[in-house]
């Protein structure tokens, strides 16, 4: 339940306090912008800009580390981007709680340094990025970005994850879907607006002005006598990769309607009884992983050609073995970092019999 | 728990199995739009058309009921209609299981009737819709939507929120996000496709094409004491309202950390232990509300007013005076419909102490 905890977190936490308040604050946000303290962390195609760290972790992969940049080092590529690629993503936590400390009981002056250490995501075009990797030669853009982005330690994966989201969507969304129209950015890159005055999408509020996110839930389906799982696997994944079965929440839908009705079309199996166990934003390009259990209440599989490749229930001991051991001959499960996995170690976890 | 339960399915639980495998089978399609056993649904102005039920509810509510309609009723309507409006919800649920108890063992021909009683839902014009009601007096539009969708029987509320929720979709999304160019709609009205040959969105698979589902969090927020809980009210709710916070889960955030950021920002209230109880589809237009408990770890209510007009602590005692008498004069909390209730109603039923 710890590691569970630990996956909970993994894309989900971050080294920053959103601060959303400061979105609607220009002046705020433009000063910031060019604070000698103020953190760019660097985008091109929707890669983060990494740098190697000095530790090797335990799955033998070397760290990658986000190249924090200051104002003086993407001065010159910002005169050169639109306006709407930059992303004001948070504040440090660390700061924040000691300067609070430290101002406890007295309210700053107006044009005062709050003292925030505020961060940035600017996305840039790749000539930019061409001329960026000549003058910093130690650093490059992580890519394709999974599963590279799972060997960001994991404050920083949390950071990329919200601001990959957001620029994916700056990226597909770039009209208005109401009327067609061109949009402009607001809000610290949170908001967009019709260009035309006339667009219904400006009267009342709308969720086309808002980032999108995608309900998702990936399940790890237990056969009925408890000593069996049900994982499956698509035809674009590594051979003998198997993992837990997943799909797309659908409008009108709840979440354990959605765990039974896609198990169903996907392996032919249907599920009973569904409890929720964590979460985990992917930011592929927006989703959000909602993690269950499932109960199957048949057994025979009948797999949709059209959505996944095999699915088949392996035992307990086969799981764990797959676990402690890592990749097998007969089949492996995705990174510990993965949300698949910790659903796959959280049932490993449980009682034999539910 | 049981009520819970039940909260879990309103707009949740469906009449129908979507079938989705269905929404690409063109010619089964047609065949079910003209077939005389096929109902439809009709939505102006995202209102679905309804008549009065026989029965009085318990709240004392009159109860209101779909209008179910057959082919001949809308065949007029639907050749007024651009082709979009229509979309495949279905098939019912009762006669789908006996007729698989009918014809098991036996597969059925090419172009045998399956037995299959298909539903759609089909948005008219205004004209349209004025001239069915001419001949159709005791049908009426549902409007405005909230609270009145909250007396269709339970069944039929899960139908009108895929329906409305996909409707909302088409109406506000008329035109590609990527370039600008018009769309068509496909697959049963799941998925939109950009007509411009060269859009970026036509290479792999976008969110772009499908309807759009926003995951919110709606928590039911404890006091350290656990005999506290914290309702708030906007400034568009009826006098003496108030109810769980909640706010929209943001790019690259997970459900328990929207909890913590939500309840912060709009209370000043922090949040420790969260847990989900369960969830709720809203389509005003298309949000997943998702049902947590939150436990407070600091009591000092700050509130955000640009967010909300008002929040405090409540006594146990009070809630329960307001869930048995209903409406008091101090305060009132939304209907038992609503996952607000059932998630305070989960509250009271707890133990005092968490
Ligand atoms: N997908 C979304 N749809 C509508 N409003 C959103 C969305 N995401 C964020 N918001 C913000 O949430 C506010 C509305 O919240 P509410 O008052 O709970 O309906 C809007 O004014 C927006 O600032
Ligand atoms: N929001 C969405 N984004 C992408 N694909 C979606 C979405 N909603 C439904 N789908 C469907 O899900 C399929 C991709 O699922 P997956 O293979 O899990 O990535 C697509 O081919 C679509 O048919």
């Amino acid at each position: 339940s710890n590691e569970v905890k630990e996956c909970e977190n993994y894309f989900g936490l971050t080294l920053l306090d959103r601060r959303s308040d400061k979105r609607t604050d220009s002046k705020w946000l433009s000063k910031k912008q060019s604070h000698p303290t103020t953190v760019y962390i660097l985008f091109s195609n929707l890669s983060p800009l990494v740098t190697l760290g000095g530790g090797i972790e335990s799955s033998q992969q070397p760290e990658v580390k986000l190249c924090r940049l200051y104002h003086k080092d993407v001065e010159q590529c910002m005169n050169q981007t639109e306006e709407g690629t930059l992303i004001f993503l948070g504040v440090e936590l660390q700061f924040h709680m000691s300067l609070l400390a430290a101002c406890k009981g007295r309210v700053l002056q107006e044009d005062e340094e709050d003292g925030l250490v505020a961060w940035f995501a600017l996305s840039v075009d790749s000539a930019s990025a061409e001329k960026f990797k000549q003058t910093h030669e130690d650093c490059y853009f992580l890519h394709p970005p999974m599963p590279a982005l799972l060997q960001l330690p994991e404050k920083e994966a949390g950071v990329v994850a919200q601001a990959r989201s957001v620029l994916a969507w700056h990226n597909r969304y770039r009209f208005c879907p109401t009327c067609g129209s061109a949009t402009k950015i607001e809000e610290g890159g949170y908001k967009k607006t019709c260009l035309k005055e006339d667009c219904p999408s400006l009267q009342g509020v709308h969720n086309t002005s808002y980032p999108r996110v995608d309900p998702v839930v990936i399940m790890q389906v237990i056969h009925p006598d408890g000593n069996h799982c049900l994982l499956g696997r698509q035809k674009r994944f590594p051979p003998g990769m198997f993992t837990c079965l997943a799909g797309f929440v659908e409008p009108g839908e709840t979440i354990e309607d959605a765990v039974r009705r896609e198990v169903e079309e996907e392996a032919g199996v249907k599920v009973g009884h569904v409890q929720y166990v964590s979460c985990q934003p992917w930011p592929m390009p927006s989703s959000l992983m909602i993690g269950c259990l499932a109960v199957a209440v048949s057994t025979e599989i009948k797999v949709d050609k059209n959505e996944i490749e095999d699915a088949r229930w392996f035992t307990r001991e086969q799981v764990v073995e797959v676990l402690i051991k890592g990749n097998q001959r007969s089949f492996f499960v995705p990174p510990s970092r993965a949300i698949a996995h910790q659903l796959i170690k959280h049932w490993i976890g449980m009682n034999a019999n539910l």
